[in-house]
């Protein structure tokens, strides 16, 4: 589809762009946005020119540090808000990651959470006065979600004159504002969601912060990009293909993609909406593993499966998480590190990070062992199967959502959405059958290993630069598989170590095009991560393990 | 489809019926099959004329009590096994229950248990020396699995010269070998699984026993049969839209529905694999309440989620079965009745059943309540949805087996195989979007009662009469809202009290045909049930009220 030459959708973009911008106060207006030249880390000491000594002080306390401050007293929950709203509308600025702003509901929120605190002398939940950010596909009173739709703006969900436009909320924006999070912004994401990279004809580009060059990823990448400027603290994304762990890893945050059926996803906008052989999930990015497992575990002691009736009835289970650690403590972790998946090769400072987080493991007493899965179910193979699912509908859907107001699709984005036949019953079902037997393969190899979990990148590149995110396998096989995974930031690029490979035999066009992309230059500073595979519905020992992970690592840093 | 005219199907058919009486032993034949005018229930005293009382005492024993006796030493696993190889043949030969014995294996192995013993001196496991039987879905190494297809005869589900067939075993077939159980027969079905009654041309009818006007249910109505006789202290079926309750129901037996991802299907053969709209779902038939628990909690003890990746990681809770309990002793249990489901009157017997067991639990201090979802999930409104999941493939899956064989279908199976168009992706999905919003809508229906589980009965009759089973809403409905739920025999059929209601008035022609299909002269003496429902994944809860239930119901018996 190209451009229709009529103007609609370019005046109804345009203004919802400005409109964004404008919701932003006069007094957080930054005059001029650097070039990516001028300055290409816009995040730390870059944006907190812009903040008070106490704005930054609390903006770049994780969510963990908030909450001890905030059920303590020690900071007000409007104080909190106010600095997050600040800082958020600053890293819009900067990069476009916001969708949707509601500072003065948020602000009267946190009022009234310190009325509560003063009236009943406690905190009203585990997250009382936490900020918290969610990606545009989870519906919130007062505002539009668009999900980058142009057709989608003043809609619910596309349907115009539905009374659930602006006044229906997603359950888990009904648990989160229980347990006493302040809701403040909604973050970008790519029309369609089905991206790496986060483009819309609204938002236009969100921008990698710590490195302008990069993508922030996708499809959660407002969430990605909003988080590492520290606009946020934590937030939810979604994740059907890698839609957490691109933006986690593309931005050095911690993430968790979970298991199906763990979070609940009840009331949120969707694409292709009842596919179920792969479904798309929901989760947390913060700026620690700690903030990571506090979101997770607010959520589940909410009992989201009495609102949710695909959420499993599994509660945060301490006991997991303590015997990880006794595991970790006694020496008998067992962690399988896969560098490459046969198909991509990752480029060099993930090379590199593979070898630092071995190491740190080795060192520490634990096992590594090296993960090779049977060629039968190889993540290309596996990924091959997830990406059936996404096109079993002939993007009819999608198309349909283009067509409301006759916008193109970013040429950015995954093309996958010309008009093709509708997969029937009968291929539905030997794709879910492909898929179990997968899965059931998977598992017998697993526990051949005797592993806890595993480790391998979030992508053969740190992060996407601009239009060449041209392989998800890293990612999408776990959603074919259905596993839980936490990325953990490693390291950072650097250009003077992680040379290019000029001995490099590619086994593809592909491969070759990939590694091709690594320019040294470019990607110097851009953060490097990789994502820890857990067993189906062990969350918790994914995120004990991640949790552990940062504290080595911070070590290994401190010393070296 | 019609008779092809070609006799070969007719010929394998008669061919493998002959094989699978010939398997049993000529000194366990029976002369003379009474007709059902000479003997209407073949069950108690009548088969325990062809048995020792040493015999008559093993397999009139609920599994519960076998363990007991077993795991102790008290009697010997090849005894036992022999009792039930015994009664077992003497069950098909009255009712047509089997399809494959495998008699010389289960002694063999049942041997094999006894020396572990001697050599151990404790048990293999819980199941130590319990004969368990399987619906003909399992395979077990040996034998075919037909699934009543003349076509799989002598394949590996109708693959010919498969090395699958008749070596391969199913993984809930090795956790029962690994838990002690004696394998020992698999238990007919009806062709496609799709059916309340179980008929098919090899096996033919399988009647109900206790009373042979009357069908055993489908499509685990080998195991209903096998159960009711006492050839089994039970077993195996699995449930798409009612085919364990059915049996378990028409049979007068304890059964579970468990929630889908509880117990392992993994490696079973099925019909329409790959439709994951509405799973099936494996679970258990036994002779008692502790039966049934006996055998799910031996299950999850082996770990299947390990070895099976649709299941959950979710062991057997003893805190929910103790905090149940609790619950019934302080008289804070909250039962929910639906005594008719807006479409279908249930017969006179059920609504006596549901009757005398509201009164049981008001009197016990425990609480009741009358049971109505909103309209918009009405159960015959969900009933309809999961209808639609049947035909997704248009009947292009159980067509391919019919024509494998050239056999056609019996006509009292669910007539819904002519060939029609597949269901493309886009309305697959939509229908899963429903499923999914009834799913939330019964649950914050559930949220408002604060009720624990809800009864009503599995079918608008005691048990279906041949070719009349015309409405399966009432279990249906379960499986579209993914509920487990116990099956608990509450009475039988007296039609000296259970008369025929002449001032009915019908809501519908299909409520007054299946009304007028109760004849307290034919149902007189037939098992009368109620099924339990409980929220998904608490089966531990479900299983708690059963014991009870089963427990005060013999108390009401005793003092009545």
């Amino acid at each position: 589809m190209g451009s229709t030459g009529d103007t609609t959708w370019q005046a109804l973009a345009a203004a919802k762009r400005e409109a964004i911008l404008g919701s932003i106060p006069e007094k957080w207006r930054l005059d001029k946005i650097p070039t990516v030249d001028e300055q290409r880390n816009v995040t730390d000491a870059y944006i907190r020119q812009f903040l008070s000594p106490k704005e930054s002080e609390i903006t770049e306390t994780d969510a963990v540090g908030i909450v001890e401050k905030t059920t303590s007293g020690a900071w007000s929950a409007v104080e909190v808000a106010e600095a997050f709203c600040h800082r958020a509308s600053l890293s819009h600025q900067l990069v476009n990651c916001l969708h949707e702003t509601f500072f003065d509901a948020a602000l009267s929120d946190a009022k009234e959470l310190e009325d509560w605190f003063a009236e009943h002398g406690k905190p009203k939940g585990p997250l009382h006065g936490l900020p918290v950010s969610l990606k545009d596909q989870f519906h919130v009173k007062g505002v539009d979600t668009t999900m980058g739709y142009v057709g989608w703006i003043d809609t619910f969900q596309g349907q115009k004159g539905d009374p659930r436009s602006k006044t229906f909320e997603s359950e888990m924006v009904r648990e989160l504002r229980n347990l006493g999070a302040v809701l403040y912004c909604k973050t970008a994401v790519p029309h369609t969601l089905m991206c790496g990279e986060t483009v819309n004809n609204i938002i236009e580009y969100t921008w990698n912060p710590t490195n302008r060059h990069l993508s922030s990823g996708g499809s959660s990448g407002g969430e990605g990009a909003l988080i590492a400027l520290r606009g946020s603290p934590g937030g939810f994304g979604t994740d059907i293909g890698g839609s957490i762990r691109a933006p986690s890893s593309f931005n050095g945050l911690f993430g968790l993609r979970p298991s199906s059926g763990r979070l609940p996803y009840e009331g949120m906008a969707n694409s292709m909406d009842g596919q179920n052989s792969v479904l798309s999930v929901v989760g947390p990015l913060a700026t620690s593993a700690g903030g990571v497992k506090l979101l997770t575990k607010a959520i589940l002691s909410a009992e989201p499966w009495l609102h949710d009736p695909l959420v499993a009835e599994i509660p945060w289970r301490a006991d997991v998480e303590a015997q990880t650690r006794d595991r970790i403590a006694s020496s008998q972790l067992r962690v399988g590190f896969h560098a490459h998946d046969g198909a991509i090769t990752p480029h060099p400072p993930l090379q590199r990070a593979l070898s630092l987080l071995r190491d740190i493991i080795s060192r520490s007493g634990n096992q590594v062992l090296d993960w090779q899965p049977p060629a039968s179910v190889s993540h290309p193979t596996v990924a091959d199967l997830v990406a059936k699912t996404w096109i079993y509908d002939g993007g009819a859907d999608v198309r349909k959502d283009f067509a409301l107001s006759g916008e193109p699709w970013d040429p950015r984005i995954l093309d996958i959405w010309q008009e093709r036949p509708q997969a029937d019953a009968t291929s539905i079902a030997e794709t879910n059958l492909a898929l179990r037997k997968c899965r059931k393969e998977y598992l017998d190899y697993w526990n051949s290993t005797g592993a806890d979990v595993f480790v391998t990148p979030c992508a053969p590149f740190t992060a996407a630069r601009p239009g060449r995110y041209d392989y998800i396998g890293y990612t999408s096989f776990v959603n074919g598989l259905d596993l839980p995974s936490a990325v953990v930031p490693i390291t950072t690029v650097d250009k003077n170590v992680d040379k290019f490979d000029s001995g490099f035999v590619p086994v593809s066009e592909l491969d070759r095009k990939i590694q091709s992309d690594y320019d040294p230059e470019i990607y110097d500073g851009a953060p490097v991560s990789l994502q820890i595979v857990g067993r189906r519905y062990q969350e918790e020992k994914v995120l004990a393990i991640a949790e552990w992970l940062e504290a080595e690592l911070k070590k290994a840093s401190h010393t070296s």
